[in-house]
């Protein structure tokens, strides 16, 4: 499930490789920059990266064209198809991610010019941390072709989801508290579940990887632990 | 850009647009569901609906198994290939959308219990009603292979996005003056960006049904006008 005796790769499977790796950095890059314009109030560095997620999505446009003619051309057997299409899917993924980013930076940019301390912002950046963690584990699991890596950072998707709900209690407890922190937080609200989201999505190429390399699906009931969507914590505080 | 003129599909073709229309009304039935046992505080109706989405993604998973046996089998030229990753890629916009649907499944069971009045849930109604239509909408224009029409879903997701906005604001001065409401209005909140998304996902069916029967592509910059991002309703306030 490694790299040892798998040839390298050629033409337009390495051209493929190439692409995915270049997205998956921009990706990476996009991520940690909205937090840093968030964490910051920064609103020079929110508008890069608004801007930026453009390419990104090029990319993406580049390699489903790549994706179309390789299959048109090629005529692969099933190994091959299974691994166009995996990319496509993984390219969509990463996509998604820097659409979250892009989201990121647009909170970071509403609240840039906000007076109130920053609240709970490290368990967010903890948050971020984890994520920008199994996106990079996940992209060298894809390049590498492991399918143990890319089952790890699969089942460690439940750290996030841990995270996420206890960070999402913590905010609703404080706007309770603070209502006048209600806008601000809501913020943190939603930028909490975009690195959630990101965690789904950084999940969803693990287990394109794991099928990619060995043709069997993971179980499709991956422990889901997000639990604020059945979470009514005012019930005791009210 | 109707159905005139058009043979009749045969054999597999007609099998995924088959599993496509069965996807579709699942999803539908789903969003429905879970808005009524929201609205009604149903607990028993949020656990059929939550349970339930295991049949959608049970179905895309039939989509890609079929979708890869007859790109192999087939040696589709560009048209095929163009329609079947089409249609791979609306079944995961499909399953994505029932995945919004169970999680507003979880929403509704998770304030099932709440004895407060519920607060606009009218807004809410108003815009799970436009989203059914819409997808309903796409889904036609998938099966008649009509661009036109698909491109008037497109440009309509414009009003999601503008209610959605509306509603935001509204949920967040509520919360402002009544803060014991803060836990059902972020749950309500939540639910409202889970259609909102469902806007999203039916956009890109809107998109992929253009590019599957045009062969161009629409716009890549779709009019965002999902503003609460940038939206910091809280500063005219506190």
């Amino acid at each position: 499930m490694n790299m040892h005796g798998r040839p390298p790769l050629t033409g337009d499977f390495a051209q493929l490789d190439k692409i995915i790796a270049k997205m998956g950095g921009l990706a990476e890059q996009q991520l940690d920059l909205a937090f840093v314009a968030l964490e910051r109030r920064d609103p020079k560095l929110a508008e890069q990266v608004i801007g930026s997620d453009r390419e990104i999505d090029a990319l993406e446009r580049d390699v489903e064209a790549l994706t179309l003619a390789m299959i048109a051309r090629l005529r692969p057997d099933e190994t091959g198809l299974r691994h166009i299409l995996g990319t496509m899917r993984i390219a969509s993924d990463l996509e998604r991610i820097g659409d979250l980013g892009k989201n990121m930076g647009k909170r970071a940019l509403a609240i840039a010019a906000e007076q109130r301390p920053p609240i709970l912002i490290g368990g967010l950046r903890h948050m971020v941390e984890l994520a920008l963690g199994q996106l990079k584990d996940v992209l060298d699991a894809y390049t590498a072709r492991d399918a143990e890596r890319a089952y790890a950072v699969w089942a460690d998707d439940a750290n996030i989801d841990a995270m996420y709900n206890s960070l999402f209690r913590e905010l609703l407890t404080y706007m309770m508290e603070d209502p006048r922190s209600i806008g601000i937080s809501t913020h943190l609200l939603f930028g909490a579940k975009n690195i959630e989201r990101v965690g789904d999505h950084t999940t969803n190429i693990a287990e394109t990887v794991y099928f990619l390399v060995t043709g069997s699906e993971l179980a499709p009931d991956r422990p889901k632990l997000d639990e604020t969507s059945t979470t009514l914590i005012m019930k005791d505080k009210s």
